[in-house]
């Protein structure tokens, strides 16, 4: 059997981090070719006092000097700026863009395997079509004509790298597929779970954001261990009762994986959008989400804000807030001036659990 | 019909708390008689400058001015000194003793109602016979004979008192009882939900304080977000697996409860097995465990480490070590001179998911 091409479409910070996991496996496994492409948009960087091109200069010392300066890749990384060439030839395509960069990269691929499958590391974008909640991973299915699955989880890019130890879940339908896709993400010091579970996977990634914001309201308030637990789970919780209204196929399981409760748990103690969110509260009423992004991230985007927009208009089109008290507490205390304690007076009677398989949601709606 | 007599046993820091909460719902539901007894283990006590009876100071001053210094309770709560008297005419006792107290308590408590039911709020405690592992709510209804619930959550006594928003699980069979007790713990902000999983709510609570310890251990060695993450996750994921070996009919649901991820996520980020823990590694072989705890907690007992030795020798003879490797690891990091790094080489090839229905495991043992 012929051994598989892989190609990373993409060398951002989580591309290269990927990229070095990869690399391991293909190298350690029959499967695959030892080789592995990335595709390099190519840029100009200032490198040792020259002015040279990043793939040059990836391709001579094997470290992407923007975008994950430190890390040396093994010597059979190979950087291709050139996007018709780096996917000729691949079996499969790991797709780690901006989601705004998708429909246009695909655009100028050119021909590619009628064999083969993507995964798409593509995280917190929402495809909204006429009100209804839409997948990435979709997106690409249909531009590309081929199975597309998911890998997302508890991940920050640089401890990656390092090689410093953690989880992802990887969704996707095709058995056969989904064997040797583990085999190309999963080592020692990054463990990868297989579901077949697409939606869940994939929206956890994106409203595990919105519910960070909560988390950092609280921290702003400065409410104990307790207060701050019980709403990420009352987050974990909306956040499934959300997704299973458009997804009613999506398991339990799934918010147990890496990409569920893990993600959301790094998300809420660490990460931008928790740490924005403080200081929204603490600047009472005194800073514009605009303002602590520029003050605190240094040019990066605040997810969380977006994503929590892009979702209001669905949830109030298809009736959800009264099933969603606490995102939607996020929502007011974001953007219609809500006093900030309110994420703590979410209305009684609540369903409070939507892991109770009785509770009788699904049904009555 | 009559109303309900509610009697809390046991007058600590946890017992007074969630006496705080009880008393309100009290007088706000009809269901109850609004006088709530707290029976109060009488103690001398220093009292504006006077040695005092710690009941009598309570009575006049709604303030448990050793356990629960600071909070007044409202004025129909009621210490009552004296066992029989505090327990003859209730019809809910709520157990919120320490283990190893129960079973005296209830041999010196007299004649009870026929009609009565309890609930535990014991955390922590197994029993262990014959190598299998039971429960401290089993212990009780054997000696009661009636009807015993559990309620576990993330829950810091303090906190509770104060009126900071948290939650609760609530574990209880009958459905009659269930929205009875439901309403004698579930407030604004207290907020309660009931499954009917008795085991899976109680051994949550007892299990996570082991998880802590690897917690503990990755902070000690100043590993990243997503690796805590991780080792939280697997430590869940083990917590289900460990109870559902003797319990298999727990539910995945639980474990997404109050009791399950919101107490292990307040566990591992609060709490003084993982702070212990961390000054464990740190330590580099220099100090035991007793130096550890004597040095930190003030007197206080260090939970984690006592359970993970008792399930220790439960694990060995049931042969769940390999199922558990992280359980496993923590005990040998504990107490066999194993490296803490060992926390993030767990084996590969291990079943990565308990939560997946179809992992297999359940039926081939």
């Amino acid at each position: 059997m012929a051994k598989l091409n892989v190609t990373v479409v993409g060398s951002g910070n989580w591309g290269m981090a990927i990229a070095t996991i990869i690399a391991g496996n293909t190298s350690r496994h029959d499967e695959f070719e030892d080789n592995l492409t990335v595709w390099m948009f190519e840029e100009e960087v200032q490198h040792k006092g020259v002015k040279r091109k990043l793939s040059e200069v990836f391709n001579e010392t094997k470290e992407n000097v923007k975008y994950l300066p430190g890390i040396t890749l093994p010597e059979h990384v190979k950087a291709e700026p050139d996007l018709k060439k780096a996917v000729m030839y691949a079996d499969v395509l790991i797709w780690v863009l901006p989601h705004q960069f998708v429909a246009r990269t695909v655009q100028n691929m050119g021909k590619i395997k009628d064999t083969c499958v993507s995964v798409s590391l593509i995280k917190g974008g929402l495809e909204l079509e006429g009100g209804k909640l839409g997948l990435c991973s979709d997106l690409l299915r249909k531009l590309l004509g081929h199975e597309v699955g998911v890998l997302m989880g508890a991940n920050v890019a640089n401890e990656v790298a390092a090689g410093e130890f953690c989880e992802a879940t990887l969704g996707i339908k095709d058995k056969k597929h989904q064997a040797t896709l583990v085999k190309l993400f999963d080592c020692r010091t990054f463990r990868v779970t297989a579901v077949d579970d697409i939606p869940g996977v994939e929206l956890c990634g994106a409203l595990k954001n919105v519910v960070a914001l909560g988390a950092g309201f609280c921290d702003g308030l400065e409410y104990g261990g307790n207060t701050k637990a019980a709403l990420i789970r009352i987050g974990l919780q909306e956040m499934k009762t959300f997704i299973r209204y458009f997804y009613p196929e999506v398991k339990d399981s799934t918010f147990l994986e890496s990409c569920g409760v893990a993600d959301l748990i790094t998300t809420c103690f660490g990460g931008r959008n928790r740490k924005c969110a403080e200081a929204f509260v603490k600047a009472k009423g005194t800073k514009s989400w605009d303002m602590i992004e520029k003050e605190l991230l240094g040019g990066q985007k605040l997810q969380g804000t977006l994503t929590a927009q892009e979702i209001w208009p669905v949830m109030q089109k298809h009736n959800l807030c009264d099933k969603l008290p606490m995102l939607t507490t996020i929502y007011q205390i974001a953007f219609e001036d809500r006093a900030p304690w309110a994420i703590v007076k979410l209305p009684s009677g609540m369903p409070t659990s939507a892991f109770h398989e009785d509770d009788g949601f699904f049904e009555k709606k």
